[in-house]
């Protein structure tokens, strides 16, 4: 482990104000672990800039001494993004925390990386505008950061996921050059860097500004609960409202263990004995917001819905949501520990998943609440236990290995809108041939050819995966094969 | 400039079905041009593989032997982009035509890059779904080359350009490695380089593969026509549509030049009095447009038009987009020749913008019309010129040069939807910091490090832009200077 030398230290005092350089043990104390606090680690130092200068500063001297910088938004992160290095900086962008202009007109707000998703939004609302994705930790994440994993939210199924919001960005390379990306217009030339660099998980770049996309709030928002006697018929109902060509503002699904302990939690009026529900909010004008609800609680009914419910008003409206929304905390009341998983299917093979994940439950002997983005196909499965019981952890982490395993056996991916960071590294091998690999790391030395910025993240060395014998073979159907390939 | 070695050609031969290979003159010479018909040169070869076997053989061969690739599609372009080189090969896309698969479930289609746009629509069409980016030359241009240069079409204002479109590609390395980028899930581990490859123009792989998402067809189209005083009007018109919150499927206006050559041509029942009409298409269930449509005509004659039409029936509807889709030719049947310029401004700068045009026109002595996306801000003037009267081409070419600088000036773009090819190279220089370009050649160098694939295209070399002059400062406000800057 590097520590700290007198050189490095006096030339991060010269690039901050001394109250923007925590050194002390103490004060790096809560930048140990972002949002997977499973994974911890004390910086050598977190470097809190509040101008452009000071952190193009602080990236040169970086850069300079060869430390390695891991950037910082809220921290509210789950899977280990902005974990930091024993032998690196935390570059923490908490202070850029300002809304920089609301532009109604073209219909966008250019934000500094530190402002929470929530305030763009409280700024944006005076002009009947709102900032679509809608991570459940928006009231404390900040848009860098969402930048950085490529957030989504419960409305990502019709308003896409933050890099569908995005116009366009400033970034400082480890060089503390700025680059800006991207523009208001439609199209603009050169390579589009906009996409590549978000979702990045702070490997390419440092996000220094961002312009998003404000959408006009809708005139009505409504939602409609279905009850069904089995997730599996729950599972096709959503493939049924999408075959439908109806396309939900949100599409999303609980298990009974995730409805009864959200229930006793929020009291949101779910139906308890149901296996599962479904959750479906409709959006627009008036007018198609009727029509839609209509075509909806059709298609459930087909679907075999025991109770198809409308929120009758505002109040019902949100209470459903409250339940959903509170589910994991719901959930953290029954259980000792659980852990969330972040997986993505084609929508239909949702049955089929769910009724593998109730198998392995049995075998596991662990306890699953499935609460989940049925329209995105994307699941959270939170895996019920208890750390205190030698071994479940460990029985944890496996069967989560497994649901990882399944995501990809029906095609799908080992990441839903949690990102890779430390958690989902070797899962994510089993991803990629050899060839992308190689061509992820060339774009990762386009931008930082000393690899300096947030090491070790996001993207698995070949070398690693080869070790694992993970690697993806090109038209293989062993995506998981048992003995090394590469 | 480089002669074919026996060697190289010995090695294509061997790669090649020797109906795949043509060398010889009067065979090459269709190849020598795009949609940019002022640029031509004749290739050393081109090669038409069927197979990605073949197309792979063919880049490997290149590669070993240094000799750059230009891959084709139809060669519909407009901006030179698949102009060969003189001591290169053209790698034609045309036999992968199949298209492979539609998943009506999943709402996609899976097909070859030499398919043609249009007919994934109509292979699409008995599932009640569409491909939406639809670019006027959509009967002919392939989805390959759509991808390449990130097509947009009369509808991108809603339904986006190409990249906002595309699901997955499988694209060919300069090694003639097959990489799989993107997946049919909604976020995918791995640095995005699908957005990254469209709109590349060939620089950085060769398209094999795409897979696009399909619409499903709105119930109901609708075009309301309304007749302005003023471009001036007409522009501002276009602003308060936007500002009203309305997303049209379409809005395209035509000034009273291409009005007249317009409906001279096809008889579209325009006004031909008017200053400037605008097209706007609403989309979507049937009330939702009955709404819109009310809402818009409030709009626009409260923004002053002289005259508004909504389409009677589905031939009207027609009738009016007839117009529009044919105003190109309209444009070349009252002048020898025209140049089409395409440029992106912000919305709310479109009045200034115009009034500008037609103060230039006056000035170079040339006519021009004016048709153009304005829902997105896209511009198309047509600069009319005789380019047998000495220097008018000349002029025509500076009056465009000042139509970007303008386009720049007020924050745009010096392109909309052409990609920048060879044509547009040096104007793209204005665009871009020192470090930006930089950053270009590393990615590009990522992917194809002996820069081997379609060189000298879309992006300019920091020495070009620094020998005119023209690189762009950071946060001044020069765009253009006339002192080297660099």
């Amino acid at each position: 482990m590097r520590v700290m030398t007198p050189a490095f230290l006096s030339d991060l005092r010269a690039a901050l104000p001394a109250n923007a350089l925590l050194v002390e043990a103490e004060a790096l104390r809560p930048y140990e672990c972002d949002g997977l606090s499973a994974y911890r680690q004390v910086p050598l130092a977190v470097c809190l800039p509040e101008t452009l200068e000071q952190a193009q500063a602080v990236l040169r001297v970086c850069r300079e001494h060869r430390v390695p910088v891991v950037a910082r938004g809220a921290g509210t992160g789950l899977s280990g993004g902005a974990l930091p290095l024993a032998d690196g900086v935390v570059l923490s962008l908490a202070r850029f925390n300002r809304i920089l202009e609301i532009d109604p007109d073209n219909r966008l707000a250019r934000v500094q990386p530190g402002v929470r998703n929530l305030a763009i939004s409280e700024a944006a609302a005076p002009h009947g505008l709102y900032y679509a994705p809608d991570p459940s930790s928006q009231i404390a994440c900040s848009i860098g950061g969402n930048v950085a994993e490529n957030s989504g939210g419960v409305h990502c199924l019709k308003y896409g996921l933050t890099v569908h919001n995005l116009l366009a960005l400033k970034v400082l390379t480890m060089d503390g050059e700025l680059l800006d990306i991207g523009l208001s217009s439609l199209d603009s030339p050169g390579y589009d860097l906009l996409a590549l660099m978000t979702g990045s998980e702070g490997l390419l770049g440092v996000v220094a500004e961002v312009t998003v996309k404000l959408l006009v709030k809708p005139e009505r928002a409504q939602v409609v609960l279905a009850a069904f006697a089995s997730v599996e018929s729950a599972g096709a109902a959503v493939a049924r409202i999408i075959g439908a060509g109806i396309l939900p503002a949100g599409l999303e699904m609980m298990d009974n263990l995730s409805i009864r302990a959200a229930e006793d939690f929020v009291h949101a009026g779910y139906p308890v004995e149901a296996a599962a529900i479904l959750l479906c909010e409709l959006d627009g004008a008036n007018a198609e917001v009727s029509e839609q609800i209509m075509a909806v609680r059709r298609v459930l009914m087909e679907a075999g819905a025991t109770e198809v419910r409308t929120a009758q008003d505002e109040a019902q409206r949100l209470k459903f949501w409250a339940g959903r929304k509170g589910a994991f905390p719901a959930v953290g009341r029954i259980s000792p520990d659980y852990y969330c998983m972040d997986g993505t299917i084609p929508r239909q093979h949702l049955a089929h998943v769910l009724a593998r994940i109730a198998e392995l439950s049995v075998q596991y002997g662990l306890r699953v609440a499935n609460v989940f983005h049925a329209g995105d196909g994307n699941l959270h499965p939170l895996i019920l236990f208890d750390a205190n019981q030698p071994g479940e952890m460990k029985q944890a982490e496996d069967f989560g290995t497994d649901i990882l395993k399944l995501c990809v056996e029906v095609g799908g991916t080992v990441t839903g809108e949690h990102g890779v960071g430390v958690e989902k590294l070797d899962a994510t091998c089993s991803q990629f041939s050899s060839e992308e690999l190689a061509q992820f790391h060339a774009v990762k030395a386009a931008f930082d050819p000393d690899g300096l910025l947030n090491p070790g993240k996001a993207v698995p060395t070949l070398h690693r995966c080869a070790e694992l014998g993970r690697m993806h073979v090109q038209g293989g159907n062993l995506p998981f094969p048992e003995l090394p390939r590469f």
